[in-house]
Protein backbone atom coordinates (compact mmCIF):
# COMPACT_ATOMS: atom_id res chain seq x y z
CA UNK A 1 0.00 0.00 0.00
CA UNK A 2 1.43 3.54 -1.19
CA UNK A 3 1.27 6.42 0.87
CA UNK A 4 -1.61 8.01 -1.23
CA UNK A 5 -3.87 4.61 -0.56
CA UNK A 6 -3.10 5.17 2.84
CA UNK A 7 -4.44 8.60 3.19
CA UNK A 8 -7.19 7.35 1.10
CA UNK A 9 -8.46 4.46 3.77
CA UNK A 10 -7.60 7.38 6.40
CA UNK A 11 -10.02 9.77 4.83
CA UNK A 12 -13.04 6.96 4.25
CA UNK A 13 -12.46 5.22 7.55
CA UNK A 14 -12.01 8.61 9.62
CA UNK A 15 -9.67 6.69 11.23
CA UNK A 16 -5.80 6.50 11.88
CA UNK A 17 -6.19 3.77 14.37
CA UNK A 18 -3.37 1.43 14.13
CA UNK A 19 -4.33 -1.55 16.36
CA UNK A 20 -2.00 -3.71 17.92
CA UNK A 21 -1.89 -7.62 18.05
CA UNK A 22 0.05 -8.86 21.26
CA UNK A 23 -1.67 -11.57 22.68
CA UNK A 24 -0.71 -13.30 25.44
CA UNK A 25 -2.00 -16.74 26.15
CA UNK A 26 -2.23 -15.84 29.88
CA UNK A 27 -4.48 -12.99 28.80
CA UNK A 28 -7.16 -14.64 26.59
CA UNK A 29 -10.47 -14.91 27.77
CA UNK A 30 -11.04 -19.12 28.97
CA UNK A 31 -13.83 -19.46 27.10
CA UNK A 32 -11.45 -19.77 23.75
CA UNK A 33 -9.41 -22.09 25.61
CA UNK A 34 -11.29 -24.88 23.20
CA UNK A 35 -10.16 -24.09 20.31
CA UNK A 36 -6.97 -25.69 18.40
CA UNK A 37 -5.25 -22.45 18.30
CA UNK A 38 -6.97 -20.40 21.16
CA UNK A 39 -4.44 -17.21 19.86
CA UNK A 40 -5.43 -17.24 16.62
CA UNK A 41 -9.19 -17.44 17.35
CA UNK A 42 -8.97 -14.41 19.33
CA UNK A 43 -6.96 -12.26 16.84
CA UNK A 44 -9.46 -13.68 14.07
CA UNK A 45 -12.45 -12.21 16.36
CA UNK A 46 -10.24 -8.83 17.16
CA UNK A 47 -10.05 -8.32 13.46
CA UNK A 48 -13.71 -8.86 12.93
CA UNK A 49 -14.92 -6.53 15.46
CA UNK A 50 -12.03 -4.06 14.64
CA UNK A 51 -11.41 -4.06 10.77
CA UNK A 52 -13.82 -1.08 9.84
CA UNK A 53 -12.56 0.82 12.57
CA UNK A 54 -8.69 1.27 11.84
CA UNK A 55 -6.10 1.79 9.13
CA UNK A 56 -3.37 -1.06 10.29
CA UNK A 57 -2.75 -3.63 12.07
CA UNK A 58 0.71 -4.35 14.20
CA UNK A 59 1.27 -7.84 15.42
CA UNK A 60 4.89 -7.33 17.34
CA UNK A 61 6.41 -10.43 16.68
CA UNK A 62 8.03 -11.04 20.48
CA UNK A 63 4.72 -12.45 21.38
CA UNK A 64 4.70 -15.44 18.71
CA UNK A 65 8.29 -16.13 19.16
CA UNK A 66 7.48 -16.26 22.48
CA UNK A 67 5.32 -19.34 21.82
CA UNK A 68 7.72 -21.38 19.89
CA UNK A 69 6.89 -23.02 16.37
CA UNK A 70 3.11 -22.63 16.86
CA UNK A 71 3.67 -19.16 17.67
CA UNK A 72 5.40 -18.34 14.27
CA UNK A 73 2.50 -20.61 12.71
CA UNK A 74 -0.09 -17.69 14.47
CA UNK A 75 2.03 -14.90 13.27
CA UNK A 76 1.64 -16.12 9.71
CA UNK A 77 -2.44 -17.28 9.51
CA UNK A 78 -2.96 -13.84 11.55
CA UNK A 79 -1.04 -11.80 8.67
CA UNK A 80 -3.06 -14.14 6.44
CA UNK A 81 -6.13 -13.43 7.85
CA UNK A 82 -6.06 -9.88 8.21
CA UNK A 83 -8.09 -7.99 4.95
CA UNK A 84 -5.54 -6.73 2.12
CA UNK A 85 -7.54 -3.09 2.01
CA UNK A 86 -5.77 -2.86 5.44
CA UNK A 87 -2.47 -1.63 6.50
CA UNK A 88 0.51 -4.14 7.95
CA UNK A 89 3.15 -3.70 9.99
CA UNK A 90 5.65 -6.48 11.76
CA UNK A 91 6.80 -4.87 14.61
CA UNK A 92 9.57 -6.73 14.29
CA UNK A 93 12.61 -4.01 15.27
CA UNK A 94 15.33 -6.00 13.06
CA UNK A 95 18.64 -4.44 11.62
CA UNK A 96 21.65 -6.63 10.82
CA UNK A 97 24.26 -6.44 8.26
CA UNK A 98 23.27 -5.98 4.46
CA UNK A 99 23.75 -9.80 3.65
CA UNK A 100 21.24 -10.81 6.93
CA UNK A 101 19.09 -7.72 6.92
CA UNK A 102 17.91 -8.66 3.12
CA UNK A 103 17.07 -12.25 5.26
CA UNK A 104 14.92 -10.50 7.33
CA UNK A 105 13.50 -8.46 4.17
CA UNK A 106 12.67 -11.93 2.84
CA UNK A 107 11.04 -13.28 5.91
CA UNK A 108 8.75 -9.96 6.34
CA UNK A 109 8.09 -8.90 2.95
CA UNK A 110 8.46 -12.24 0.53
CA UNK A 111 5.16 -14.47 0.52
CA UNK A 112 6.53 -16.93 -1.43
CA UNK A 113 9.76 -17.67 0.85
CA UNK A 114 7.88 -17.07 4.32
CA UNK A 115 3.67 -17.01 3.58
CA UNK A 116 4.25 -13.79 4.86
CA UNK A 117 4.24 -10.30 3.06
CA UNK A 118 3.86 -7.20 5.51
CA UNK A 119 3.72 -4.05 4.42
CA UNK A 120 6.05 -2.33 6.59
CA UNK A 121 8.59 -3.57 9.23
CA UNK A 122 10.44 -1.72 11.97
CA UNK A 123 14.02 -1.25 12.03
CA UNK A 124 16.52 -0.42 14.73
CA UNK A 125 18.37 2.24 13.64
CA UNK A 126 22.36 1.03 15.10
CA UNK A 127 24.05 -0.79 12.55
CA UNK A 128 23.15 1.81 10.07
CA UNK A 129 22.58 2.22 5.98
CA UNK A 130 23.59 -0.71 4.88
CA UNK A 131 21.35 -2.45 7.71
CA UNK A 132 18.06 -0.80 6.59
CA UNK A 133 18.67 -0.82 3.01
CA UNK A 134 17.70 -4.38 1.87
CA UNK A 135 14.14 -3.49 3.50
CA UNK A 136 14.14 -0.36 1.37
CA UNK A 137 14.38 -2.22 -2.32
CA UNK A 138 11.13 -3.72 -2.36
CA UNK A 139 9.72 -0.76 -3.26
CA UNK A 140 6.18 -1.22 -2.24
CA UNK A 141 7.05 -2.15 1.00
CA UNK A 142 7.86 0.43 4.36
CA UNK A 143 10.22 0.83 6.72
CA UNK A 144 9.61 2.37 9.79
CA UNK A 145 12.77 3.22 11.67
CA UNK A 146 12.95 3.33 15.45
CA UNK A 147 13.50 7.21 16.59
CA UNK A 148 12.00 8.06 19.75
CA UNK A 149 10.79 5.69 21.67
CA UNK A 150 8.23 5.11 24.50
CA UNK A 151 10.08 3.36 26.92
CA UNK A 152 11.78 5.14 30.18
CA UNK A 153 15.46 3.37 28.36
CA UNK A 154 14.53 6.10 25.17
CA UNK A 155 16.82 8.24 27.88
CA UNK A 156 20.19 6.37 27.86
CA UNK A 157 21.23 6.86 24.35
CA UNK A 158 18.51 7.99 21.86
CA UNK A 159 18.84 12.11 23.93
CA UNK A 160 22.33 11.96 23.78
CA UNK A 161 24.06 15.14 22.36
CA UNK A 162 25.94 14.99 18.95
CA UNK A 163 27.31 17.89 17.44
CA UNK A 164 24.60 18.14 15.19
CA UNK A 165 21.73 17.11 17.40
CA UNK A 166 20.39 14.57 19.69
CA UNK A 167 20.80 10.93 18.14
CA UNK A 168 17.40 10.58 17.97
CA UNK A 169 17.20 14.07 15.18
CA UNK A 170 20.38 12.47 13.75
CA UNK A 171 18.59 9.35 13.10
CA UNK A 172 15.96 11.30 11.37
CA UNK A 173 18.18 13.37 9.78
CA UNK A 174 20.46 11.12 7.90
CA UNK A 175 17.99 8.19 7.24
CA UNK A 176 16.67 10.52 5.45
CA UNK A 177 19.03 10.71 2.92
CA UNK A 178 18.18 6.69 2.71
CA UNK A 179 14.89 6.84 1.58
CA UNK A 180 11.67 9.72 0.66
CA UNK A 181 8.45 9.63 3.12
CA UNK A 182 7.31 7.07 0.35
CA UNK A 183 9.14 4.36 2.34
CA UNK A 184 10.66 5.68 5.37
CA UNK A 185 7.97 6.28 8.32
CA UNK A 186 9.45 6.94 12.07
CA UNK A 187 8.29 5.75 15.30
CA UNK A 188 7.75 8.27 18.18
CA UNK A 189 6.57 7.41 21.41
CA UNK A 190 3.22 9.31 22.37
CA UNK A 191 4.81 9.97 25.83
CA UNK A 192 7.31 12.39 24.30
CA UNK A 193 4.21 15.20 23.09
CA UNK A 194 7.16 18.07 23.13
CA UNK A 195 9.55 16.28 21.07
CA UNK A 196 6.88 16.25 18.39
CA UNK A 197 6.96 19.85 17.08
CA UNK A 198 10.71 19.34 16.88
CA UNK A 199 10.13 15.75 15.00
CA UNK A 200 7.72 17.65 12.36
CA UNK A 201 10.29 20.03 11.50
CA UNK A 202 12.90 17.15 10.65
CA UNK A 203 10.37 14.61 9.32
CA UNK A 204 7.47 17.10 7.84
CA UNK A 205 6.44 14.74 5.27
CA UNK A 206 7.11 11.35 6.77
CA UNK A 207 4.15 9.21 8.83
CA UNK A 208 4.90 8.57 11.95
CA UNK A 209 4.13 5.67 14.01
CA UNK A 210 3.45 6.57 17.58
CA UNK A 211 3.27 3.91 20.24
CA UNK A 212 2.13 5.01 23.66
CA UNK A 213 -1.96 5.89 23.80
CA UNK A 214 -3.87 3.43 25.96
CA UNK A 215 -1.54 1.39 28.44
CA UNK A 216 1.38 3.56 27.85
CA UNK A 217 -0.10 6.73 29.04
CA UNK A 218 0.38 8.97 26.02
CA UNK A 219 -2.13 11.47 25.17
CA UNK A 220 -4.08 11.54 21.37
CA UNK A 221 -4.73 15.44 21.31
CA UNK A 222 -1.05 15.94 22.35
CA UNK A 223 -0.04 13.98 19.90
CA UNK A 224 -2.19 15.38 16.91
CA UNK A 225 -1.46 18.76 18.06
CA UNK A 226 1.88 18.63 16.70
CA UNK A 227 1.56 15.23 14.58
CA UNK A 228 -0.91 15.86 11.88
CA UNK A 229 0.41 16.71 8.34
CA UNK A 230 -1.33 17.71 5.32
CA UNK A 231 -1.85 13.69 4.90
CA UNK A 232 -2.88 12.83 8.52
CA UNK A 233 0.85 11.55 8.37
CA UNK A 234 0.07 9.50 11.96
CA UNK A 235 -0.66 5.99 12.73
CA UNK A 236 -1.98 6.01 16.18
CA UNK A 237 -0.90 2.39 18.03
CA UNK A 238 -2.81 1.23 20.53
CA UNK A 239 -2.90 -2.67 22.16
CA UNK A 240 -3.89 -3.50 25.13
CA UNK A 241 -6.62 -0.72 25.99
CA UNK A 242 -8.38 -2.74 23.13
CA UNK A 243 -7.48 -5.88 22.91
CA UNK A 244 -7.77 -6.47 26.43
CA UNK A 245 -10.80 -4.29 26.87
CA UNK A 246 -12.46 -7.49 28.42
CA UNK A 247 -11.01 -10.71 29.54
CA UNK A 248 -14.51 -12.54 29.32
CA UNK A 249 -16.58 -13.72 26.72
CA UNK A 250 -17.52 -10.48 25.48
CA UNK A 251 -13.65 -9.35 25.12
CA UNK A 252 -14.44 -8.61 21.38
CA UNK A 253 -17.56 -6.70 21.79
CA UNK A 254 -15.80 -4.27 24.39
CA UNK A 255 -12.67 -4.21 21.90
CA UNK A 256 -15.19 -2.59 19.80
CA UNK A 257 -16.45 -0.48 21.72
CA UNK A 258 -13.38 0.88 23.02
CA UNK A 259 -12.06 1.09 19.01
CA UNK A 260 -15.33 2.97 18.25
CA UNK A 261 -14.25 5.51 20.85
CA UNK A 262 -10.81 6.00 19.46
CA UNK A 263 -12.08 6.57 15.94
CA UNK A 264 -14.54 9.00 17.34
CA UNK A 265 -12.11 11.05 18.71
CA UNK A 266 -9.47 11.08 15.78
CA UNK A 267 -12.81 11.59 13.31
CA UNK A 268 -13.29 14.87 15.39
CA UNK A 269 -9.13 15.10 15.11
CA UNK A 270 -9.33 14.74 11.01
CA UNK A 271 -12.47 17.50 10.56
CA UNK A 272 -11.07 20.08 12.98
CA UNK A 273 -7.23 19.88 10.82
CA UNK A 274 -10.01 19.70 7.67
CA UNK A 275 -8.49 16.64 6.04
CA UNK A 276 -11.93 14.81 5.86
CA UNK B 1 27.35 -21.81 30.69
CA UNK B 2 28.98 -19.34 33.39
CA UNK B 3 32.25 -17.61 32.42
CA UNK B 4 34.64 -20.13 34.33
CA UNK B 5 32.95 -22.89 32.38
CA UNK B 6 33.26 -21.18 29.19
CA UNK B 7 36.80 -20.06 30.04
CA UNK B 8 37.49 -24.22 31.27
CA UNK B 9 36.01 -24.95 27.71
CA UNK B 10 38.58 -22.94 25.42
CA UNK B 11 41.48 -24.24 27.44
CA UNK B 12 40.15 -27.72 26.96
CA UNK B 13 40.00 -27.46 23.24
CA UNK B 14 42.76 -24.87 22.99
CA UNK B 15 40.39 -22.94 20.65
CA UNK B 16 38.00 -19.74 20.90
CA UNK B 17 36.18 -20.62 17.71
CA UNK B 18 32.33 -19.73 17.63
CA UNK B 19 30.92 -21.03 14.00
CA UNK B 20 28.08 -19.50 12.51
CA UNK B 21 25.52 -21.57 11.69
CA UNK B 22 24.39 -19.19 8.95
CA UNK B 23 22.65 -21.67 6.11
CA UNK B 24 21.21 -20.17 2.72
CA UNK B 25 19.46 -22.91 1.14
CA UNK B 26 20.61 -22.11 -2.87
CA UNK B 27 24.43 -22.42 -1.10
CA UNK B 28 24.23 -25.71 0.81
CA UNK B 29 25.58 -28.76 -1.64
CA UNK B 30 22.87 -30.27 -4.03
CA UNK B 31 23.34 -33.71 -2.59
CA UNK B 32 21.94 -32.44 0.61
CA UNK B 33 18.45 -31.78 -1.56
CA UNK B 34 17.63 -35.51 -1.00
CA UNK B 35 16.55 -35.09 2.58
CA UNK B 36 13.08 -33.60 4.08
CA UNK B 37 14.94 -31.07 5.58
CA UNK B 38 18.05 -30.53 3.72
CA UNK B 39 18.93 -27.40 6.07
CA UNK B 40 18.90 -29.47 9.01
CA UNK B 41 21.11 -31.95 7.49
CA UNK B 42 24.10 -29.64 6.39
CA UNK B 43 23.64 -28.02 10.04
CA UNK B 44 23.81 -31.66 11.58
CA UNK B 45 27.12 -32.29 9.54
CA UNK B 46 28.42 -29.20 10.36
CA UNK B 47 28.30 -29.42 13.96
CA UNK B 48 29.07 -33.32 13.45
CA UNK B 49 32.46 -31.91 11.57
CA UNK B 50 33.20 -29.09 14.06
CA UNK B 51 31.67 -29.96 17.70
CA UNK B 52 35.62 -30.44 19.02
CA UNK B 53 37.63 -28.02 17.54
CA UNK B 54 35.07 -24.61 18.68
CA UNK B 55 33.62 -23.86 21.61
CA UNK B 56 30.42 -21.73 20.40
CA UNK B 57 27.66 -21.77 17.83
CA UNK B 58 25.67 -19.06 16.91
CA UNK B 59 22.72 -19.17 14.26
CA UNK B 60 21.81 -15.92 12.96
CA UNK B 61 17.96 -16.11 13.50
CA UNK B 62 16.81 -14.00 9.77
CA UNK B 63 18.35 -17.11 7.75
CA UNK B 64 15.91 -19.24 9.52
CA UNK B 65 13.01 -16.43 9.50
CA UNK B 66 13.66 -16.34 5.72
CA UNK B 67 12.44 -19.63 5.51
CA UNK B 68 8.79 -19.12 6.99
CA UNK B 69 7.54 -21.92 9.10
CA UNK B 70 9.56 -24.62 8.09
CA UNK B 71 13.03 -22.23 8.79
CA UNK B 72 11.65 -21.66 12.58
CA UNK B 73 10.98 -25.60 13.08
CA UNK B 74 14.85 -25.83 11.83
CA UNK B 75 15.99 -23.46 14.57
CA UNK B 76 14.82 -25.34 17.00
CA UNK B 77 15.63 -28.47 15.74
CA UNK B 78 19.29 -27.42 15.35
CA UNK B 79 19.78 -25.54 18.49
CA UNK B 80 18.76 -28.77 20.25
CA UNK B 81 21.19 -31.16 18.04
CA UNK B 82 23.94 -28.96 19.50
CA UNK B 83 25.67 -30.97 22.35
CA UNK B 84 25.14 -29.39 25.90
CA UNK B 85 28.54 -28.18 26.49
CA UNK B 86 28.82 -26.07 23.44
CA UNK B 87 27.48 -22.38 24.53
CA UNK B 88 25.16 -21.45 22.29
CA UNK B 89 24.58 -18.29 20.96
CA UNK B 90 20.91 -16.96 19.19
CA UNK B 91 22.31 -13.95 16.93
CA UNK B 92 18.63 -12.54 16.84
CA UNK B 93 19.31 -8.67 17.57
CA UNK B 94 16.49 -8.17 19.43
CA UNK B 95 15.32 -5.28 21.90
CA UNK B 96 12.49 -3.52 22.32
CA UNK B 97 10.30 -2.38 25.47
CA UNK B 98 10.16 -4.31 29.00
CA UNK B 99 7.27 -6.09 28.41
CA UNK B 100 7.77 -7.06 25.07
CA UNK B 101 11.83 -7.84 25.14
CA UNK B 102 10.30 -10.14 28.36
CA UNK B 103 8.36 -12.15 25.20
CA UNK B 104 11.92 -12.33 23.26
CA UNK B 105 13.46 -13.61 26.65
CA UNK B 106 11.12 -16.67 26.39
CA UNK B 107 11.53 -17.03 22.86
CA UNK B 108 15.14 -17.80 23.10
CA UNK B 109 15.70 -18.86 26.69
CA UNK B 110 12.37 -20.44 27.86
CA UNK B 111 12.46 -23.75 26.58
CA UNK B 112 9.55 -24.84 28.03
CA UNK B 113 7.56 -22.18 26.32
CA UNK B 114 9.86 -22.15 22.85
CA UNK B 115 11.20 -25.51 23.06
CA UNK B 116 14.75 -23.88 22.86
CA UNK B 117 16.85 -22.32 25.67
CA UNK B 118 20.12 -20.84 23.96
CA UNK B 119 23.06 -19.51 26.29
CA UNK B 120 23.09 -16.21 25.02
CA UNK B 121 20.97 -13.42 22.34
CA UNK B 122 22.50 -10.91 20.71
CA UNK B 123 20.93 -7.42 21.64
CA UNK B 124 20.69 -3.98 19.66
CA UNK B 125 21.17 -1.06 22.72
CA UNK B 126 19.26 1.60 20.77
CA UNK B 127 16.20 1.11 23.26
CA UNK B 128 18.12 1.71 26.46
CA UNK B 129 17.81 -0.72 29.38
CA UNK B 130 14.49 -1.57 30.11
CA UNK B 131 14.73 -3.66 26.48
CA UNK B 132 17.69 -5.12 28.21
CA UNK B 133 16.84 -5.75 31.95
CA UNK B 134 14.53 -8.73 30.89
CA UNK B 135 17.08 -10.72 29.19
CA UNK B 136 19.37 -10.32 31.90
CA UNK B 137 16.68 -11.64 34.63
CA UNK B 138 17.90 -15.19 33.45
CA UNK B 139 20.75 -15.35 35.94
CA UNK B 140 22.57 -17.89 33.65
CA UNK B 141 22.50 -16.52 30.79
CA UNK B 142 23.88 -13.83 28.61
CA UNK B 143 22.93 -10.86 26.79
CA UNK B 144 25.87 -9.77 24.25
CA UNK B 145 25.21 -6.16 23.17
CA UNK B 146 25.35 -4.48 20.24
CA UNK B 147 28.44 -2.21 20.76
CA UNK B 148 31.23 -1.73 16.98
CA UNK B 149 29.89 -4.03 14.25
CA UNK B 150 31.81 -4.25 11.78
CA UNK B 151 29.45 -3.71 8.62
CA UNK B 152 29.85 -0.39 6.44
CA UNK B 153 26.91 1.36 8.43
CA UNK B 154 28.68 1.63 11.39
CA UNK B 155 29.43 4.76 11.12
CA UNK B 156 26.67 5.97 10.47
CA UNK B 157 25.65 6.42 14.46
CA UNK B 158 27.69 4.18 16.39
CA UNK B 159 31.43 6.70 15.91
CA UNK B 160 28.80 9.43 16.87
CA UNK B 161 30.91 11.77 19.20
CA UNK B 162 28.98 12.82 22.44
CA UNK B 163 30.09 14.22 25.12
CA UNK B 164 31.47 11.27 26.66
CA UNK B 165 32.92 9.72 23.89
CA UNK B 166 31.88 8.08 20.78
CA UNK B 167 28.23 6.69 20.98
CA UNK B 168 29.52 2.76 21.08
CA UNK B 169 31.45 4.03 24.08
CA UNK B 170 29.03 5.12 25.98
CA UNK B 171 26.70 2.19 25.11
CA UNK B 172 29.82 0.06 26.60
CA UNK B 173 29.87 2.35 29.94
CA UNK B 174 26.39 3.10 30.39
CA UNK B 175 25.49 -0.66 30.04
CA UNK B 176 28.26 -2.06 32.70
CA UNK B 177 26.14 -0.52 35.14
CA UNK B 178 23.31 -2.60 34.23
CA UNK B 179 25.22 -6.30 34.52
CA UNK B 180 28.98 -7.65 34.93
CA UNK B 181 31.64 -9.36 32.48
CA UNK B 182 29.36 -12.66 34.31
CA UNK B 183 26.17 -11.69 32.04
CA UNK B 184 27.20 -9.09 29.58
CA UNK B 185 29.23 -9.07 26.68
CA UNK B 186 29.46 -7.04 23.26
CA UNK B 187 29.84 -7.60 19.79
CA UNK B 188 33.02 -5.52 18.36
CA UNK B 189 33.50 -6.23 14.99
CA UNK B 190 37.15 -7.94 13.71
CA UNK B 191 37.28 -5.10 11.38
CA UNK B 192 37.88 -2.64 13.88
CA UNK B 193 41.10 -4.28 15.16
CA UNK B 194 42.91 -0.29 16.07
CA UNK B 195 39.80 0.24 18.24
CA UNK B 196 40.07 -3.00 20.34
CA UNK B 197 42.80 -1.40 22.63
CA UNK B 198 39.85 1.02 23.21
CA UNK B 199 37.06 -0.88 24.05
CA UNK B 200 39.58 -3.68 26.49
CA UNK B 201 40.30 0.03 28.58
CA UNK B 202 36.36 0.12 28.73
CA UNK B 203 35.18 -3.66 29.02
CA UNK B 204 38.65 -5.05 30.61
CA UNK B 205 37.03 -8.23 31.91
CA UNK B 206 33.79 -8.80 29.66
CA UNK B 207 33.43 -11.40 26.71
CA UNK B 208 33.53 -10.09 23.05
CA UNK B 209 32.12 -11.91 20.25
CA UNK B 210 34.48 -10.96 17.07
CA UNK B 211 32.21 -11.39 13.73
CA UNK B 212 34.34 -10.42 10.64
CA UNK B 213 36.62 -13.28 10.36
CA UNK B 214 37.01 -14.37 7.02
CA UNK B 215 34.46 -13.51 4.90
CA UNK B 216 34.21 -10.59 6.23
CA UNK B 217 37.85 -9.68 6.03
CA UNK B 218 39.27 -9.01 9.64
CA UNK B 219 42.21 -10.63 11.01
CA UNK B 220 43.06 -12.89 13.79
CA UNK B 221 46.23 -11.53 15.07
CA UNK B 222 45.13 -7.90 15.28
CA UNK B 223 42.57 -8.54 17.10
CA UNK B 224 43.98 -10.69 19.73
CA UNK B 225 47.04 -8.44 19.68
CA UNK B 226 44.57 -6.19 21.61
CA UNK B 227 41.69 -8.15 22.43
CA UNK B 228 42.87 -10.96 24.44
CA UNK B 229 42.74 -10.45 28.57
CA UNK B 230 43.91 -13.23 31.42
CA UNK B 231 40.16 -15.66 30.53
CA UNK B 232 40.79 -15.28 26.90
CA UNK B 233 37.88 -12.88 27.30
CA UNK B 234 36.93 -13.30 22.74
CA UNK B 235 34.64 -15.45 20.91
CA UNK B 236 35.76 -15.20 17.27
CA UNK B 237 33.38 -15.66 14.56
CA UNK B 238 33.47 -17.68 11.77
CA UNK B 239 30.54 -18.62 9.39
CA UNK B 240 31.12 -18.67 5.38
CA UNK B 241 34.61 -19.42 5.30
CA UNK B 242 33.72 -22.51 7.03
CA UNK B 243 30.29 -23.56 6.52
CA UNK B 244 31.13 -22.98 2.22
CA UNK B 245 34.99 -24.05 2.18
CA UNK B 246 33.32 -26.29 -0.10
CA UNK B 247 29.90 -26.93 -1.72
CA UNK B 248 30.38 -30.17 -3.34
CA UNK B 249 30.32 -33.68 -1.40
CA UNK B 250 33.06 -33.09 0.76
CA UNK B 251 31.40 -29.90 2.54
CA UNK B 252 31.72 -31.50 5.79
CA UNK B 253 35.16 -32.58 5.22
CA UNK B 254 36.44 -29.23 4.13
CA UNK B 255 34.74 -27.14 6.99
CA UNK B 256 36.46 -29.49 9.04
CA UNK B 257 39.78 -28.71 7.56
CA UNK B 258 38.94 -24.87 7.85
CA UNK B 259 38.16 -25.15 11.36
CA UNK B 260 41.01 -27.34 11.74
CA UNK B 261 43.22 -24.51 10.75
CA UNK B 262 41.50 -21.89 12.78
CA UNK B 263 41.98 -23.50 15.44
CA UNK B 264 45.63 -24.28 15.32
CA UNK B 265 45.77 -20.68 15.02
CA UNK B 266 44.21 -19.82 18.15
CA UNK B 267 45.98 -22.41 19.75
CA UNK B 268 49.61 -21.07 18.82
CA UNK B 269 47.97 -17.54 19.92
CA UNK B 270 46.78 -18.75 23.68
CA UNK B 271 50.32 -20.57 24.13
CA UNK B 272 52.12 -17.22 23.25
CA UNK B 273 50.19 -15.75 25.55
CA UNK B 274 50.47 -18.26 28.28
CA UNK B 275 46.17 -19.36 28.99
CA UNK B 276 47.12 -23.28 28.18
Amino acid sequence: MNKKQLFEQIKSKKSFLCVGLDPVLENIPKHLLKYENPVLEFNKQIIDATKDLCVAYKPNTAFYESMGLKGWETLIKTWQYIPNDIFTIADAKRGDIGNTSAMYADAFFNEAKSEMSFDAITVAPYMGKDSVGPFLEYKDKWVILLALTSNAGHSDFQLHETPDGKLYEEVIRISSQWAGSEQLMYVVGATRGSEFENIRRLAPDNFLLVPGIGAQGGSLADVCNYGLNKECGLLVNSARAIIYASKGEDFAEKAREEAISVQKEMEQILLSAKLI
